[in-house]
């Protein structure tokens, strides 16, 4: 293999697909990464065996082939390169890489050993075309409530399913439940995607791609950025009946600004912090009036108030201040809206006006 | 106690003194904040035997008294309160904490048990002034060489000292050395002072503060910034005569960009990782080139070269990466000249024209 690129192009391509490259899954050639010519292209790929990254880069090929490397060694020496030129040329085994001013060798692996990359069939896939926006405000919102307990594999990931001819993402861990709808749609999906997948597309979005191809088959999903292509197996297994959940209505509710209820919610968090973090809403509707109440009997206690505009019954109801923070830094309005109907029914987060299409449950303590 | 203070005021001293304060050294009351009046101000101040910083902010004090408070609940939860008054009321070992719509109580502990916070009589010490650029400089500069081995305590210090009228700052952990001179002085004074104290002081210092006190007693030393007052011990013991190994010439030099010298450094260390770290530096005078070398049996080998202006001998010297891009990440100037005699002798890196007060000696590997 001899090919000419350039270091921005290569640089890129080498600081994603190395943050897959990884020797924890016990072979130690998937801490390598693949080189490899594809016609006027040069591939730079990587695996765990679960995700899969490929990056095609322009290249002048003056000889096809290939060659494994150690990721983190290649990524992090092409990084610190001017941006010029670079060869790369192959022999036994060893790469050589050539920049203005500097000669180096890194000896690599040849390719035989390296697990073929997963493929979909475009024709038998279902596929969906996103704002690239719109991907990521509807994943960033959604897999907080994922759940990290790998005993029920099934909520680690995000159930991406078409329902009522629109496309929808839920998470949930059992303790919150968070769901968004995307974009309309004709066809069906019903696929649960690994968060760390949808974190890694995430992580290698750039501001200059306006649109993500997603194609699922039985058991993949592949992600189309521009010139990247994730591929990452799917969960098996059945998501849970979440609608079910999700409260068509609430006895009270109030509307107040977001970085203010953010700020007493997290004052009254570090007093909560010795007990669990368990805090008390209490919504007063004649005074207009919301006072959050934390006490930690071995450190002090807490209470603040806040003016709200109030709706509904009076009342009061006990929850997490982590998971109320994780679902105040999940909306991006100005203003909130907070629906519960006493101690024990799920309570409600929503964008007050801006965005109907996303839902953040929260389940109460029962103290 | 009662007193009213800003909530800005408060949390500045609050978040360096919670620094200060912890538990490790054993005693819980150590991990507390001493709040007590003091005349019309509020003293905050937190020790750990070791280092003591104390704040003076202005308050309005309704009553006089005292008590200790967890540091870091205290320090979280009034970063976190609006800009505005805060009134702080002790009673029966309580603080009551009131700011606008909040009201909260932290449980305390009477400041009885509290060490007595460590004082230098003004009229013994003897004092330098330094302005705070020159202070910070001349500390980043130095504090990198101090060693973190506590077999050898007085290694982990900055040696500050007098010497011919100057006073200089010195360290070394046996392997690199840095020394600077700061300012014309009469009197004599010689202090080992730690490492973590300094650091602690950089990070004190705010940028409106232009000049720090330093006074020097038999075993202690203190520095007054502003209304901040932080007392350390110092370390015993002599510090070793290092002036015997800065070269007064070398054999071989070169000037360079520092940048430059940088990002080559920084690519031979990646290839020498596995290797120890060990870099060779070649000087061709006649070519005016200076080559960086580094192999590493296992991983592949790398060879850079780069522009210099060079003087006397061609040779060449072997040297830790990391040891050399610490020296020239600690100088500021755009070139930079750096000095060997042989492969044997100390290495000499100064900033090539703008400070000649500084000077960093790193020991060749002797390979």
């Amino acid at each position: 293999m001899e090919v000419t690129v350039t270091q921005e192009n290569l640089s890129f391509a080498l600081n994603n697909t190395s943050r897959i490259a990884s020797s924890k899954a016990g072979l130690p050639i998937l801490s390598n990464i693949l080189l490899r010519t594809d016609s006027s292209r040069l591939l730079i790929a990587a695996t765990n065996l679960e995700v899969a990254s490929s990056h095609r880069i322009g290249a002048k090929v003056i000889k096809p082939g290939s060659i494994t490397i150690p990721a983190k060694l290649l990524s992090d020496f092409i990084q610190n390169l001017p941006k010029e030129q670079i060869t790369l040329k192959v022999a036994n085994n060893k790469l050589h890489i050539s920049a203005k001013n500097s000669s180096s060798t890194i000896n690599g692996i040849a390719d035989d050993e390296f697990p073929e990359l997963p493929v979909i069939d475009d024709k038998k896939a279902i596929s969906y075309n996103l704002s690239s926006d719109d991907f990521k405000h509807s994943v960033s919102q959604t897999v907080i409530a994922a759940s990290s307990d790998s005993t029920r594999p099934i909520l680690t990931g995000v159930y991406w399913h078409s329902f009522e001819k629109n496309l929808y993402l839920a998470a949930t861990d059992g303790y919150r439940l968070t769901e968004r709808r995307i974009v309309a749609t004709k066809s069906d999906v019903e696929a649960v995607i690994p968060t760390s997948t949808l974190q890694e597309v995430l992580r290698t979005l750039r501001d200059d791609i306006n649109e993500i191809e997603v194609l699922f088959d039985e058991t993949q999903v592949t992600f189309r950025l521009a010139e990247v292509e994730i591929t990452s197996r799917l969960i098996d297994g059945n998501f849970p009946d979440y609608r079910q959940l999700i409260p068509s209505s609430t006895e009270s509710s109030f509307t107040v600004s977001r970085s203010e209820l953010m700020r007493i919610i997290k004052i009254a968090g570090l007093f909560a912090r010795e007990s669990g973090g368990g805090i008390t809403l209490n919504l007063d509707v004649d005074a207009s009036r919301l006072t959050v109440h934390s006490i930690a009997s071995e450190v002090g206690e807490n209470s603040s108030e806040i003016e709200v505009k109030a709706k509904g019954q009076s009342g009061s109801v006990s929850l997490n201040s982590r998971y109320l923070t994780d679902a105040l830094n999940a909306v991006t309005s100005d203003e909130v809206s907070f629906g519960f109907s006493g101690k024990l029914a799920p309570c409600v987060l929503e964008e007050s006006i801006k965005d109907p299409n996303y839902k953040h449950i929260i389940m109460p303590l029962k103290s």
